[in-house]
């Protein structure tokens, strides 16, 4: 017997056949012995209906109230998975993040978990019952509903398999699993079977949407074990239908570089001519932060007379014009420009930190196919650069090629 | 400065337009110095996708589940009022059921408020926020949310309302006030301006879907001065655009009858040759019970041999087939006759106490008008009787001119 957390992604309860799906593959776990928690997002387009009221109000709300509307999708879902189970003769209950004490901090719209109080959960559990669990949703120490943040529901399901001390925590989602590059761009991407928590990081940051960041640095921490795998395909539960993400002592063989990313989510701001004075990048950055505005990739660049800099940075297009407008207020006079017409491609691997040349090959490979690189930004298993959007495609399938990533035939 | 709760239904709350149309009702009477709580429904059609979800997956269901699912739509709203009151520079807090103790009974889908804690509501409306509070839900002492039934917003309101000792509870709705009939049918219909307690329970209880029965019933019990008014028209909260819900002392002139109400929800049951022993109506009725199915109107009479009795009663339409069910299985080889073709048409009326022949009146005019009766009951101030469905608009139209309803011109 193992205690099993699985997690469900809104197009895996897309309407009520798909739910009915979804209790299936529970009670095949079920069946096979096993305690199970399911963690539930709301039915596919229904927290965008929510967002998209909320916004028909008002461009700038209570984060409170908002998360107060936000949150009901995840509830519907898991009463209704939980008639879907009980149906099937399996004992179910919801459980909403108010009543299972996922107490989080005050930040509404992203708020972090803080502490999870699982007793009666558990209890029920061992009772037999299957705990259907609405993700995403926490309630603060004030007693007002808070939600995770897009993708939030991933962090639901590594911090309840956390808190359980789960054997695995299953990650269902439209995908078969991690691959090598986005599949609807790369004909010839493959799925990675096993991939270091690490590499994972890295890729969920870069933008490949596969699991929320914060889930995979919980699942770090805490060490959960956690897989991705498809709700629609393959049989349940087997790792070969997915990718298990692991730690790196793990993976015997370590490929160079293991996916090529892109995301489309972020925005270019560059402030001209700023006096570079010590304090001055502080200050960008620092009412950006103020504002809860995360800033990804950073270049200065000193001007040409060396008295003046220049400060380019990318933040998510959402946030553009809330930087804009902070950035005018705080530097009135300064020139600044912007950009939406941006992608950002990145390279991750594990391997690369043993191999020298990997941000050569990415850069030799993109003057190539006549791309021109705006910003650049490295980690230990990570380059990343910002190129004009329509080559975006190209980029990434030449690069998958470069890094010999193509699956055969 | 007043204390005042004010409802609005579904059709109130239909669309993000008609949510800025009722934050603008609130923000005039908080502009007018008074201490507002709003009580909302579901916006409209949210509730029936609910229930239509649950019912695909299973036609019985855990009502506990259930609730979980259906109580999602006034959160959703409630968080979306606060925030278009918020635009309107008046501070606003939503409220779940859980969140203001509203405690309720294990009776899941019609459940009975048993009491409300509302000292962090009532700070809350003290500081100057105006509370806007999720009706239809409450939560049991297990901590599990529950819903009070159709209509339960109306008794959320009032509860609060009789909680609060507020001085006015106005129940917002898609009709004027309460009429001497259903304006669709009886185009003389007049608005009544004020009515009594014990007139509007009746009315409630015979179909006039204004407001829901126990509503009228915790607003006498707590003395809570009601009022039902329209939401789309008039200037607000003035009575002179709506009907006010009174003690019986207070409406000076009396008519003989004051409504001609109807309904087409109640199916009629008979059973035939019954063995008339002590004991049998209880037995039928007691099954019934157990299997929480409301009787309303009951009628037995003796066989021609005097040694066995026909019983025929009504119950609500969407019962009927739950209702056949439990009769077959506790009287078996017993003759169950069954009909949906049948309308409730009551006379209802305070001053009907004072007059004689009101109930003559009634029968004389329905057989002028070739309409049998099926099933008779009377009560102080009611008299009900069964007719074949389609003789429904001709039976409500000739009782409004019988009783001297119609308004003149």
């Amino acid at each position: 017997m193992s205690l099993l957390v699985l997690k469900f992604g809104g197009t895996s309860v897309a309407d009520i056949p798909a739910i009915e799906n979804v209790a299936d593959k529970v009670a095949a776990e079920v069946k096979g012995g096993h305690k199970v928690s399911v963690v539930v997002s709301a039915m596919a387009g229904v927290t965008d209906q929510l967002v998209a009221y909320c916004s028909e109000i008002s461009q700038i709300y209570d984060a409170r109230e908002y998360d107060t509307v936000v949150a009901i999708g995840e509830q519907a879902t898991s009463g209704l998975l939980a008639l879907a189970l009980q149906k099937r003769g399996i004992p179910a209950r919801s459980w909403m993040g108010w009543q299972m004490n996922i107490i989080t901090d005050e930040a509404h719209g992203k708020a972090r978990i803080q502490s999870i109080e699982l007793n009666a959960l558990r209890e029920s559990l061992m009772k037999g019952d299957v705990a259907v669990i609405a993700g995403f949703q926490g309630v603060t120490s004030e007693g007002r509903i808070s939600t995770l943040g897009r993708g939030g529901s991933d962090t639901s399901a590594v911090a309840v398999a956390a808190a359980l001390r789960a054997d695995r925590c299953d990650i269902y989602t439209d995908v078969q699993g991690v691959y090598t590059a986005d599949p609807r761009i790369v004909k010839l991407a493959r799925r990675i079977d096993k991939i270091s928590y690490e590499e994972m990081l890295e890729m969920a940051s870069v933008g490949a949407k596969v699991l929320q960041t914060r889930s995979v640095e919980l699942a770090i921490k805490e060490k959960v074990p956690v897989q991705v795998l498809s709700s629609f395909e393959g049989d349940l539960g087997s790792d070969l239908n997915g990718t298990l993400v692991v730690d790196e002592e793990v993976i015997l063989e370590q490929e160079m570089v293991s996916s090529i990313t892109h995301s489309r989510d972020e925005a270019k701001v560059t402030l001209r001519n700023l006096s570079d004075m010590p304090g001055v990048a502080a200050k960008v950055f620092g009412s950006l932060a103020d504002a809860s505005i995360n800033v990804d990739m950073i270049v200065q660049n000193l001007s040409s007379d060396h008295k003046k800099t220049d400060i380019t940075f990318t933040v998510l297009r959402s946030d553009m014009l809330k930087a804009l407008d902070v950035l005018k207020t705080k530097f009135p006079g300064t020139m600044i420009e912007s950009s939406e017409d941006v992608a950002k491609i990145s390279v991750v691997g594990i391997g690369m930190r043993s191999y020298a040349g990997v941000a050569q090959k990415m850069f030799m490979t993109l003057a190539e196919n006549g791309i021109n690189i705006q910003v650049i930004t490295t980690s230990e298993i990570k380059v990343s650069v910002l190129i004009l959007d329509e080559y975006t495609e190209l980029a990434v399938r030449s690069l998958h090629t470069a890094y010999g990533l193509d699956r055969e035939g």
